[in-house]
């Protein structure tokens, strides 16, 4: 039954035109598209060409001819146009301004001012500004009158002063619930309950700003505290959604990529890859120079090797986890710079106790295997006990060097997220052979 | 400028009592956060209870005595009580279900029958319904009789016949944009335009679907199409948000903890990181095995372990890029299974080029190494080509594992971020041993 009505959905996407050519998008050529999207009526390109990714639309609107450009240019919101405009060639840019009414050319020049991260340039200036003594009967009319245009919404309207300075919010809903008589003014949402986003804020923050008070809408400010523009909440989505993949592409050592992982060109998203991997590679020969300054005691008990995987891998293991959980919590506002101290001592606390537990698990592998002398020499009761001494020490060690090198990283104004898994387990590698080898050294 | 309006918003939640209960109320203990509590007003402690993640309500409402209890019961909207009663002990279930009245009591267990993390677990079932027959102005007059109700939003409201039957939406916008003497049922979306959710659609799917088509609340079905209640944006924002942070604790090999960083008990976030970690303890003690299995080799050219680590986290490596790519690429809908073919020719050429490209760093390393006769033996040359071949090799083979586990997880009904990074950084090492003693041996 359940399956039937998943596959409703699918179905009701794939009868309809627009839903055949999003669920192949990806794979036809650029002519294709063209043609494909040349062949759909006014409104259903217009739907179609809104549900697309930007990088898809800027390829679109890229291959439109001149007439299409202006037509298109000129009915697009503002914000949707900023955002195309930014990633087309300037050439392109310049050619498609001038196709601009001259009123929308200023509002589009002006969001593209913003960068694409920040609250400016996610707004829309399209919403609905009351007065402050308005009676509500008066509002509720002139927003019914709003009702046919461009507004982004009209269920959530602004009350500013004659400046642009923004005195409170109020919704539709606020305004029906209004006894006769009140003002816009008594209903408002204002001072110290107002919430409003700085235009310079960036969209990770902002995110968390949604979030954490549970809006759909909220306004722009500058810093005098005029209007610029509102954000919704799908909006803001999108660029958490981007954020999140942003931070998970760094943890695992990968350039942020930018747009959906088949779209993204073969030889583009080599080159984001190899160069974390060319770095951590090199970092990693100082395994190969560690080694080489061990050799006398390689030499003397070969068995020693044969644990040298095991053990620097269980500090990377450990550290990626502790890395990884430090890194989102502080994308999600769980944890600040001011715990850090807190978090090293639970890191602390748990390395050792993890680094305990297998660290007898290691000592056990080598005490007890079968015909352990034969297999790892006449002093293998030794070598268990520096495996076993070893794991507690890396583990504990990758432990914290995962969990506070987020903090290091963003004190030193780095993303966090730069302290990817590989590097950490880079880091871990080269100081658990020298660990290793030391308390061998010391017990052999 | 813009650092101090930064600091207005945080300013303004500074001193809101609320904002300062919220920033501290994770260091608070269980007693001084219900004293703070208690010392709220009616108001601001309904607005404070309702920004509360579901996991600190839980707490707080276990602390409640009867009649508390009774009132905040009775109260709160039924899928947050639904959210709040999953979290608790099954007698502090039972005692607060029956201090609801009844018919509340028989929705709040409707809803909880729902796993929380499907759309009947996340819906709430206060909206609006209207006929198809209504005249706009009828509609219009209706909503506002509802404005002061519980109904969670008056801007979107659901047309349905006499048996439940969901027949269309329409929004208040709408209604005020009609025509004199429409009815609602020329207004309504419908048919093959109407989006709604099955009532066991999981949480991450919901979200894709909000982000594909934009919406800010969807109606949930039943699989007879009878409407059964609607979710909204905020409440799949935070699903989505919670799903993302276990796919990130997953890649990282940590069991999902459910709760933020902080919050979690020392134990608790232990044995959660410990589980995989002894599991892939035991997977890498393979290498152990591995490397005495090729002893002879180790024995005859020493300086051959002094590269393994190298070898090996050049695997990992590639293979936690690939992995957790498509693991997220897979999350966000951007590759479906059937495109498993085409990103395994893409990760073939990717780890190739990428293999062949570490592989001269690795040869040059040694073949160009100062005095590389005395630091290596007098086969030096032989082992950098060793090496050199072994980098290709298990660069293509880790990005490969990678990028095809995910896949494989997800045939086989397990969650593809199962494909933690320490999961293949263990096959790779395993294999990657094999692999470059293999190819030692043939060359040797």
């Amino acid at each position: 039954m359940t399956n039937e009505f998943h596959s409703e959905i699918e179905k009701t996407m794939q009868f309809t035109k627009i839903g055949i050519a999003l669920k192949d998008w990806p794979s036809l050529s650029e002519s294709q598209r063209l043609e494909i999207f040349n062949s759909l009526s006014e409104e259903e390109a217009s739907d179609f060409f809104d549900s697309l990714d930007s990088n898809y639309q800027a390829d679109l609107f890229e291959q439109f001819d001149r007439d299409l450009k202006r037509r298109w240019a000129n009915d697009l919101a503002y914000d949707d146009l900023a955002d195309i405009l930014q990633l087309l060639e300037p050439e392109q840019v310049e050619e498609t301004l001038s196709l601009l009414a001259k009123h929308a050319r200023i509002e589009v020049m002006a969001l593209m001012a913003y960068a694409e991260d920040v609250a400016g340039g996610l707004m829309n200036s399209n919403y609905i500004r009351l007065r402050a003594n308005m009676y509500v009967e008066e509002a509720i009319r002139y927003i019914r009158t709003q009702t046919l245009s461009n507004v982004e919404t009209i269920y959530y309207t602004y009350v500013i002063d004659a400046t642009q300075k923004l005195l409170g919010v109020v919704s539709l809903r606020e305004l029906f619930g209004a006894r006769d008589g009140q003002k816009v003014s008594d209903l408002m949402t204002s001072g110290d309950d107002l919430i409003a986003i700085p235009d310079n804020m960036d969209q990770e923050e902002i995110g968390r700003v949604f979030s954490r008070f549970e809006q759909v809408v909220l306004p722009v400010i500058d810093d005098e505290f005029r209007m610029k523009g509102i954000i919704t909440i799908d909006d803001i989505i999108k660029a958490v959604e981007e954020e999140t993949t942003e931070d998970m592409q760094k943890i695992a050592a990968v350039e942020s990529l930018d747009a959906p992982y088949l779209e993204v060109g073969f030889f583009e998203m080599t080159k984001k890859r190899l160069g974390w991997l060319v770095i951590l590679f090199i970092g990693q020969m100082l395994t190969a120079t560690a080694m080489t300054h061990f050799e006398a005691a390689i030499a003397h008990t070969v068995a020693l090797v044969t644990f040298i995987p095991l053990i620097i891998s269980s500090g990377g293991n450990s550290g990626a986890q502790a890395s990884t959980l430090v890194i989102r919590a502080l994308a999600l506002g769980e944890v600040k710079n001011s715990d850090s101290l807190r978090v090293f001592f639970r890191e602390l606390g748990s390395g050792l106790f993890m680094g305990f537990i297998l660290g007898i698990f290691g000592f056990m592998r080598i005490y007890f295997w079968p015909h352990a002398n034969e297999a790892y020499g006449v002093n293998f009761a030794q070598i268990s006990l520096i495996v076993g001494c070893s794991i507690i020490c890396i583990v504990m060690w990758g432990t914290l060097v995962g969990s506070m090198l987020p903090f290091l990283l963003k004190k030193l104004r780095f993303d966090p997220a730069t302290a990817s898994t590989p590097f950490v387990a880079t880091i871990c590698d080269v100081t658990g052979i020298i660990i290793y080898f030391s308390i061998a050294h010391a017990l052999l």
